[in-house]
């Protein structure tokens, strides 16, 4: 099942459209091409609407904010919602200023998508937001539950994206069914910009395999652990962050489905 | 010959103002240092022209554009001619948008080049526009040749540039001679920005060599490609494209005149 | 004494808020992930208080520079002030534009630093930016002394922050005392950013170590410069500045109080 999730990726070979922020584009576009798609970068809001007519897929990364590419995020996702191409959210820090919480609702109020993927802390920042949004609750705060898995499955529910969750384990949800992924390693944590890299990785996915979202998410969250894996076992005792961030990108681009196979580590919950 | 110019390129260090886009800026800051010259990025257009005059040639690239870059591309290629520095054009994607098309026309109309860098497409689309702005044709499509050695040469003789197409094989020509180069790996598409790489390290030969132009970036082509070569022969099994982007640039710094010698592939037409 | 800066680095792991270039963001996150410490890069004026009010401490990095940015810089420092957190600046080609100048007045005069790290000609600009200012003399050029540890020691005396010039060998002073750093290597010139990544590692370091800003600053530029030598001595006969810069960040992440103390070359002047 997942070696066929990455199968279909290779041979189609999707063409994401990427609006991203400047300090992780270049992993962004590298992982892509590792994972047999490959993507084209624009955040100018005069130009996005049509560099995203002629990708498959698209990517809304959030980081390094300003007013001009927030805009280019909105016309770019409402365009690619009108064409059908899956769009995917990565909420970069959502909660820690007003403009992005504001960014934040705004895109989930105009904009729909196949996958959401985030911390915790920015999951429970997006349902803060709907939910105050929706009225449901004045007191922000008091909406915020502390389970990782129910702000999961209610951002799913109300999204109707599947929502990834990373952390120490993963968790993928499309509000129904909730998966726990045990790949990865620690050392993930010491790369800048993993989390925008499995974002990527997932629009590719996700994109490729259009009618099975919740399968290509939960693809793209346990090849890029095991991938974490499969480049930490490489390590010399001279190689640091920068080689680990470098073996990454490279398993990705030898990853086979035999190997995803044998090596994904999940359960369902 | 090809020797000589990578040797006066080393010995004359040159600095090339690079405006670009972000995605990968990093790298050809690198190749730049890795060839023996040196990089100022910098792209608003209040402090284009001041830089611009402080270095010996002017890198301009079209990826990630906005109004304000795209305004800093024109005033610094307007400031290099006056001062008589050669100017380098890599038209990222410049068919992919009217804000693209609308700059890639105004940039040949109010710039002139030492060399073009791009693909087949942007060629044509460089070549569709020009011919368009001159009224040479109403249809645009219609001014489109399917040969890209009659595009480059065209686009040659109407701009007064060195014209560099890559691609499986790639073409040079000044409009009357034309090289094919057969240097170069296919794995190298897998690198993002391996083409604004190249249009750095011709930023840098051909500001070295400003009275051979088509013989510096005849260099600058097939020390690229060759540096493709000696980087896949050093991959390992466990080596992808991310390993492979910094073996490309290593070889760079390590390519000697004898190498080029050897391994430059290309034969006139 | 500089292993307990980088333990109690290590130990307090600070949150920097970078306000940085787009060409070497992505090494500045990753050398201070591999120092210990993490990065978050947000450079938007409407946002960056609150960014910089949820860090430890924060870096101005001139690079790349618009008018948007600068004012975010300006924003950002005088609110890290207020907090009473350590800030440092990197003025990048202070000199090269008016912009640049202007803008290295004006955070001079609004922003008090921790520490400021340049090159001998930024350094220089920069004295004569502030003597200018104050009305010391009117034409900027007889302000400039040619002794760079003056120049060092009287922009300390006049910001009050530590000040560190990097070349050949590096200066660390307070104004009163001066330190000679002799650490480093020759082709660290070669990896872009270098200096951008100092300032990073000084970022972390200062803030794990507020108490102590002169012995943070002549640790930072021990470590940086001995993991040059240490990257230098992993190089193999294929590699260039490309592995050269995965290998000083990878000699950063694997840094121990004991191979510092052995390897620091410094002497007070």
């Amino acid at each position: 099942m997942l070696g066929e999730i990455i199968t279909q990726n290779r041979r189609l070979r999707p063409l994401i459209h990427c609006i991203t922020n400047y300090v992780t584009a270049n992993d962004c576009a590298n992982i892509l091409l590792a994972c047999g798609g490959s993507a084209i970068m624009a955040d100018d809001p005069d130009e996005v609407t049509e560099v995203t007519a002629m990708c498959g897929g698209l990517v809304l990364n959030m980081g390094t904010p300003n007013p001009r590419r927030l805009d280019a995020l909105l016309r770019a996702g409402k365009e690619a919602n009108r064409l059908g191409h899956p769009v995917i959210l990565d909420p970069v820090g959502v909660g820690s200023s007003e403009m992005r919480r504001h960014a934040g609702r705004q895109i989930l109020e105009q904009v729909r998508f196949a996958a959401i993927r985030a911390n915790a802390t920015e999951i429970a920042a997006l349902v803060r937001g709907t939910a105050a949004h929706r009225g449901v609750d004045a007191d922000p705060e008091k909406t915020l539950t502390n389970d990782d898995d129910e702000n999961a499955k209610r951002l799913s529910q109300e999204t109707g994206a599947v929502v990834i969750v990373t952390g120490d384990t993963d968790i993928v949800t499309d509000g129904k069914i909730l998966y726990r992924v045990r790949n990865g390693h620690p050392m993930m944590k010491t790369v800048t910009g993993s989390g925008c890299q499995l974002s990527s990785l997932l629009g590719a996915y996700v994109t490729a395999n259009p009618d099975r979202p919740l399968l290509a998410a939960l693809t793209a969250v346990c090849a890029m652990g095991l991938c974490g894996e499969i480049a930490y076992e490489r390590l010399t005792p001279l190689d640091g962050n920068a080689s680990y961030r470098n073996y990454i990108i490279d398993a990705i681009y030898n990853l086979t489905p035999e190997a995803l196979r044998k090596g994904a580590k999940y359960e369902a919950d």
